[in-house]
């Protein structure tokens, strides 16, 4: 049920003609009773209209419904843009009975093409008809482009739950961004409450995942909590539920990357540091050496190194000396200070890389998908 | 002439039987007048131990001789590595009558393997015997694994010459390393003034080329200089020769780069400060989706101001108004704050790409090769 599993959200998704296959491209969802909510937003310093618009709406109120749109991403349309996604917001708070502010705007598709306004307004419209409590499936359908199915996640823990929906990931088509999540819960929580869950739920699943090392105009994130469930509050089991939705979903968004065929799981402990762990980690994440040599189910420890020992970190490189790295390939050690001969063979749809750097304590994990043949199709076929 | 353009260098190549397949994989450059010279290397925490050897040895000596080898990149290799490495710095000295300290060693080939030292040795002492003012052509030939032709390139100014040869980039073979740049100029310098000239021709060029983002664990760049030209000195002159080698060869790498079929010729201007401007140059010229669209031959300017949004800098990204971008495609401009509606036929080998941020006056140039189906066939299709 997705982003309808908690109590009390609803949902839609219809076909509103932004996209010219006619496929379904515009979802709502919305809280019955208030909500709390935020949402993280790309770092990109390109950010598209409805992530500048979406801004201002979460500083001055609090999200009760989002209005998703796929086809188009309404990204470097300059004034225009903005006043679109303004429009679309207050088009849909207007058949929702909400105030604009209240309504979170997204959008994924093409860059630099104009948001077709009045079928957007039209979808808002329909959509907000058919919103239902069994619209999850059909919303988690709507926000995709040419991802290969939706992606939803639920956890039912104790007394509440947390549903979400995500699109993604890698620019798809040329000029088309995004990873959109959308996630709901009915666990209690205050205003000043949901971002402190958040983040480091995010830090710990979304942000450590890497398709093609590239980071869109409009990625967001986007949680709503209503307390519906009126379950007791147990802020560890709602973390841990929450983490578990989001892990679970940017594994399916990896999964699901352009021309995919193996994920990568890195795990890198013993840095000197958290932060030096995560770069490497995230240097060996995007690699394009490590990553055909997954595609060709290659154990290649060598580039493992050469990717390990030049991840950016501060002004120099993540801190690592070869004497006391250990590498294992799907738990089998191809390098302990020296090659250790073995070469497992990795035949599996899952690459286990672990370093171990013998340093400290730092650790980071990261999923990652390898770099194929169809990831260049995908990617340099279509023409402007 | 390569790397014996300049006056009293002589060079040689050998097949030592480093390689399996026979081709030759040992070289020998010498200077017969005493030299003065310096290196660079590569910044990868995990260094060969021909780096560690030969940073050792330029401490201690100015450099005579250099000897390359192909085939085995000694890296990752332990303490017998760094005792091989030695050994072979010590045979090449003792053939040509130099302080071991007085050598230059350099590999490339595959990580984690033995140096055969015997035909090293070998190598050394037949390369040796070999040395000639003719030997540019085969000591270029010999430093080569799949690279598809030698590089090298000579500026012949006023009454003195720069040479070099170059091989690379990528890590063509799985668990091969390496770019190696061997230059050589009869212009007179002091000792302590190579790196002064060095430093900033190599910033300018093999700094600023791209294959695939991934930096090896044996990069080098060596300059020795003889001034057996007897030229008065024109620093000026000496800095553009060197500059003028130093790109050309650089040029040559990207244009080899794996499976590349399009040169992307990437200038930045108007940033904020120079690091800016280099930051953005570089995370477009590694941006997967900017190579594959190049690839594509599709001026696909959605792309390239998503990476130029992200550009890594300081502890975020590089600074960039979306209003105030221009962004060209071989001369046209695709985007001016808005869309500019051109789209301009890419067909050529060489596609350049121009931003003016707009905000400042910092400016640099990358270039880079387009990411290809021969890309991930060379680097997937290998299996150890």
């Amino acid at each position: 049920m997705s982003v309808t599993a908690a109590n009390g959200f609803e949902a839609s998704g219809v076909a509103a003609g932004i996209r010219p296959s006619g496929l379904p491209d515009l979802a709502v969802v919305r809280s019955v009773p208030r909500a709390v909510g935020t949402a993280l937003w790309t770092t990109n310093r390109v950010q598209a209209a409805p992530v500048t618009v979406s801004k201002r709406h979460l500083a001055a109120a609090q999200p009760q419904a989002v209005l998703v749109n796929a086809g188009v991403a309404n990204a470097a349309t300059g004034a225009q843009g903005e006043a679109d996604a303004v429009a679309s917001a207050a088009g849909l708070a207007g058949e929702l009975g909400l105030a604009p502010e209240e309504v979170v705007v997204l959008s994924t598709g093409v860059i630099g093409v104009p948001l077709p306004l009045a079928k957007v307004l039209a979808g808002a419209r329909a959509a907000s008809a058919a919103l239902s409590p069994d619209g999850g499936a059909a919303a988690a359908g709507a926000i995709l482009t040419t991802d290969s199915g939706p992606k939803v996640a639920v956890a039912h823990v104790g007394g509440f739950t947390v549903g979400g929906m995500a699109k993604g990931a890698g620019m798809i088509h040329p000029r088309l961004a995004t990873m959109l999540v959308v996630l709901s819960t009915d666990y209690p929580l205050a205003e000043d409450e949901v971002d402190a869950f958040l983040r480091p739920a995010v830090a710990r699943s979304f942000n450590r995942i890497s398709v093609d090392g590239d980071c869109s105009t409009n990625d967001a994130v986007v949680l709503l909590a209503n307390g519906a469930s009126g379950a007791a509050r147990d802020d560890g089991a709602f973390a841990a539920a929450l983490d578990d939705v989001c892990a679970d979903l940017a594994r399916q968004v990896v999964a699901d990357g352009e021309g995919a065929t193996v994920v990568l799981e890195i795990g890198v402990r013993g840095a000197a540091t958290a932060a030096e762990a995560e770069a490497i980690a995230r240097r060996i994440a995007t690699s394009p050496l490590v990553k055909t040599a997954a595609f060709g189910h290659d154990p290649n420890w060598g580039r493992v190194l050469m990717a390990a020992g030049s991840a950016p970190h501060g002004e120099g490189f993540a801190r690592l000396e070869t004497d006391r790295l250990t590498v294992a390939f799907d738990g089998v050690a191809v390098f302990a200070g020296s090659p250790t001969g073995a070469s497992p063979e990795l035949s599996g749809a899952v690459c286990r890389i672990d370093l171990d750097l013998g340093l400290g304590s730092g650790a980071a994990a990261y999923l990652a998908s390898d770099l194929t043949y169809d990831y260049v199709r995908i990617n340099a076929e279509y023409t402007t």
